[in-house]
């Protein structure tokens, strides 16, 4: 197939018209022409290279890679670098094997990581352990591009033996290795390095960013639908209004940045994480033009989720060059880039109105092994007329949260939620056959009646639940275990679900009916009158220990700051 | 040892005062610090990134690799990447290993290349052949970093099976393969890219360099003293002065480019020859200041010779980093440039007057065997009074010649030489033991009396003479023989030598003292109403059989625009 076209040359940073042929999948010619009055182009739009999104969790879309790929094509994203660790924390190399061989059934270039965490931390329940030789079976895989986010860093800066084989192993197979250093600065920083971990997409401020990079690092800028990073990151006057809590470190950088355009920091915009509701509206597309309206030349922001991705995994695609896979997306025009088709390997996969491939789903099965709940099981139990609580206070959308403390009625020996005080019940429900349930307090959510609960709880995935009382947790809970996993929202009015059969995490639907679906159970958890705008999210993140200050696991109340467990009640 | 200064990040592009500590030769802290009143700068000026040059040939200065060290950290040099195919041509394995050897006895990173194309073609006598078992020894040695420059591209595109297998080597020990591949445009350049040959050094204008960048290549600009090509690709006016002759691809880029800079085109600035008279002057910091002048910014020129070299070739330097071999240079300003010092792993090797290390010397053992010469082995004989004559018309540091031809007289059976016409006599005689003679014409250097020879004769180095009759032919030849390798000029008047006995190519001297000594030999080239600024240089090429039109081996005359050998006198 031949055709002419103008082109976006991420390697010339140019635009010109070509003459393109594609054979077998494969770009065989690109050769710039000449325009005059007779010149006819074939395609109206602009030829660009489809978009890579270079650190991303499918599972956390709450569809299948293949699903994922029929929503991301419409936004002109024709690559992922996924690391599959959500899965891997339930199922294990069974689970990757799963995404993998999903994934190949469609158009779409699925780059995988092996997860080097899993599970995250020794002090709760996961469905599986990822040890250093799983790491070794995953990156002698041709699918497998790098070794997933080092998240254990304080395994890495302790010289942990396990953690240091796994980076061993990634540097002897030539697969790099992303990071993952939230606030990680000064020695610490450097020790992590020492272990060439390249990447890190965890950068929430300049100052930060400017660290990792002056140390070598490639920048990831994160806008995705849990962390948005790219506003502190990309804003010039947001970022130097962060400037001065900085330290002497932000002193410094205003000195040396005061008036110039700090893009030579940032290398990559990744999505990190994209839930349904969110990725039906746009993926990369959308943040290309987010970083134009914050001042990031064009060419610059789309080279970050084309050739920059494309050299950095060593991947054979992110140009329109000759010998490279033909994936490209016609968008309108640089300025308004609305995707008018999608190409992966030369095929057509969007035409402007519909996807043209077909979805293969993924057999599930059940993988909660948990015995059905009784209210009792979520009590908290004290002798006395009241007692003082440790609580976890979280804010909306928020991965860190706050220690607090309250004071709680007993009745009849049973501590008593305050929705005056807005402290609720939570509870984290071990799914994997140990059938523990850790009870504590969380303040936040707002809700004044009813519980939802879920099985999409980082990183380990045992149920969830938030709630108004014992009973009301219960329900949700059993809900949950009825669906073979998902998200529940019950009230004494109503009791709804979406349904997450593959792994507790993911649905064979596609992204519109999940959105649907989760849309109708926000309004639900609305009429709870919880406050918070991402009440899945929130909760889902109060189980994800490696993030500070105080959280929960099916073994207990955690604290984050120490790393160690604590009591629920204070003594 | 610490110590605070003003340091260039090439990582972030900036300039900030740091606290930089050295332990070991390694660069074990670099902390951005805040200057105030009480601060006191240890260094004055500022701190960059010891100076990469990622190609060149070392045996072209005429020096050893340590001399090379003790002259190129004058000029703020710490790193080169080298490709001994001079040396590899005349000794093959041992030549190279012995250039090893004497690299490392100096504080100074010589990285090498596995040369390629040893010999360049099958129509000349080598002293040694490279073959790919020889490829594949050399690529498993840590100081070999690339395949070295693939100049036989015809071997490339017609798919020559030991070419391919030497490619496919360098990709198999995951080594970058450098790419030597003039004017090679569109289909050809298509098949060469094929190989993942990824450098080209070749670039002589635009838009040579933007057909070979949207290509996929990395384009190093030449700053050296046998090819200029600076000025054509970096000059924008000069640049766009040379589109119109371009064809298509001209017409083209000038509709991309007006008006904008494309520095975004380049990635390396290299030497490839650095001759001693040259390199004197010096090295990447005058590239870097010529660069500027053409419009270059100055950060983006010191990216060329640093961070972008280091991380295209994996090399452990290139920025001032925690981790990093402490490679530094101490300059005056960035707008000066000024070298005050050089420090090589932590350690000074030039204060800014001296240079602080010794340099061995490497054996040399006479590498030339050829008999004596007689005058009558330069004749050229014919029968009749008169006869015409393919020439060689060359022109001052040219690589390329043209073919042309002239009448010439016939004495005694003997075709005589005319200086009227400039049509004098040159004759290339094998030094490998196989007493071959090759004699021809050549027009341009306009010797009026005497002869000059070299064993610097690229690529196989046998002895070349150009000369105004057989007589002084012969004592110039005699003269490099006695010297066991070198550059004669004699005359009727003087017989004078720069002795090169390492190879025939190199001197234990330093590079004063052979630039000096080649400086006499200038002076009384131009005492022999020799025309050219560059008369040995130009000499040296006119052996190079890769390089187009007409050129001369120690079998004879070569056509090589068709690529085989012609008659000297016209039938």
């Amino acid at each position: 197939m031949s055709f002419t076209a103008y082109i976006l040359d991420v390697l010339t940073d140019s635009i010109y018209p070509a003459r393109i042929t594609v054979e077998n999948g494969i770009f065989t010619e690109v050769t710039p022409i000449i325009v005059n009055e007779k010149t006819r182009m074939d395609v109206r739009g602009l030829v660009i290279p489809g978009l890579i999104d270079s650190h991303i969790h499918i599972e956390s879309s709450m569809i299948t890679p293949a699903q994922f790929a029929k929503i991301a094509v419409r936004h002109g994203t024709t690559s992922v670098i996924c690391d599959p660790h959500e899965i891997a924390n339930v199922l294990g190399i069974e689970g990757i094997e799963a995404m993998i061989e999903n994934a190949k059934q469609v158009p779409f270039n699925f780059y995988f990581c092996a997860p080097s965490c899993v599970p995250a931390t020794k002090f709760e329940t996961s469905g599986a352990t990822i040890d250093s030789s799983d790491i070794e079976f995953l990156l002698q895989k041709d699918e497998i591009v790098a070794l997933g986010e080092m998240m254990n860093y304080p395994g890495v800066i302790n010289g942990d033996e396990e953690v240091l084989r796994k980076l061993e192993l990634a540097r002897q197979y030539n697969k790099p290795i992303d990071g993952h250093a939230p606030l990680l600065s000064c020695e610490d920083l450097d020790k992590y390095l020492e272990q060439y971990i390249v990447t890190d997409h965890e950068c929430s401020n300049v100052i930060e960013a400017f660290e990792k990079k002056m140390k070598g690092m490639k920048i990831m800028v994160r806008d995705g639908s849990s962390a948005m990073d790219m506003e502190s990151l990309f804003d010039i006057d947001d970022a130097f209004s962060r400037v001065e809590d900085q330290g002497s470190l932000g002193i410094i950088f205003r000195d040396i940045f005061e008036k110039r355009i700090f893009s030579p920091l940032f290398d990559f915009i990744v999505s990190d994480d994209k839930h349904p509701n969110d990725l039906i509206e746009g993926h990369l597309n959308k943040s290309i033009k987010k970083a134009t309206e914050l001042g990031i030349d064009i060419l610059k922001a789309i080279n970050m989720v084309t050739v920059n991705p494309a050299y950095h995994y060593h991947l054979n695609c992110g140009a329109i060059v000759k010998g490279a896979k033909a994936d490209y997306v016609i968008v309108d025009s640089i300025h308004d880039f609305n995707i008018l088709a999608t190409y992966v390997g030369g095929e057509c996969v969007f035409d402007g109105e519909n996807v043209l491939f077909d979805v293969p789903e993924i057999e599930a099965k059940n993988s909660i092994n948990a015995s059905k709940k009784s209210a009792s099981d979520f009590d908290i139990y004290y002798e006395g007329d009241e007692c003082e609580v440790n609580v976890i206070e979280c804010s909306d959308g928020d991965l860190l949260t706050k220690k607090t403390t309250a004071k709680l009625a007993v009745r009849e020996g049973i501590v008593q939620p305050d929705i005056f005080q807005d402290v609720l019940k939570i509870a984290v429900v071990e799914r994997y056959g140990g059938n523990n349930v850790a009870n504590a307090f969380i303040k936040g959510f707002g809700l004044k009646k009813g519980a939802i609960a879920s099985s999409v709880a980082h990183d380990s995935h045992n149920i969830i639940v938030v709630g108004y009382n014992s009973e009301m947790m219960a329900q949700a809970v059993n809900r949950v275990i009825e669906d073979k996993g998902g998200i529940a929202v019950v009230s004494e009015d109503f009791n709804e679900s979406l349904a997450l059969p593959i792994a507790g995490l993911m649905s064979n639907e596609d992204a519109y009916d999940v959105a649907e679906q989760l849309s109708v159970l926000h309004q639900m958890t609305s009429a709870l009158d919880c406050q918070l705008v991402s009440p899945f999210m929130t909760m889902a993140f109060m189980a994800l220990l490696v993030i500070p200050s105080i959280k929960l696991s099916d073994k207990g109340l955690f604290d984050g700051d120490s790393f160690e467990f604590m009591d629920v009640i204070v003594n």
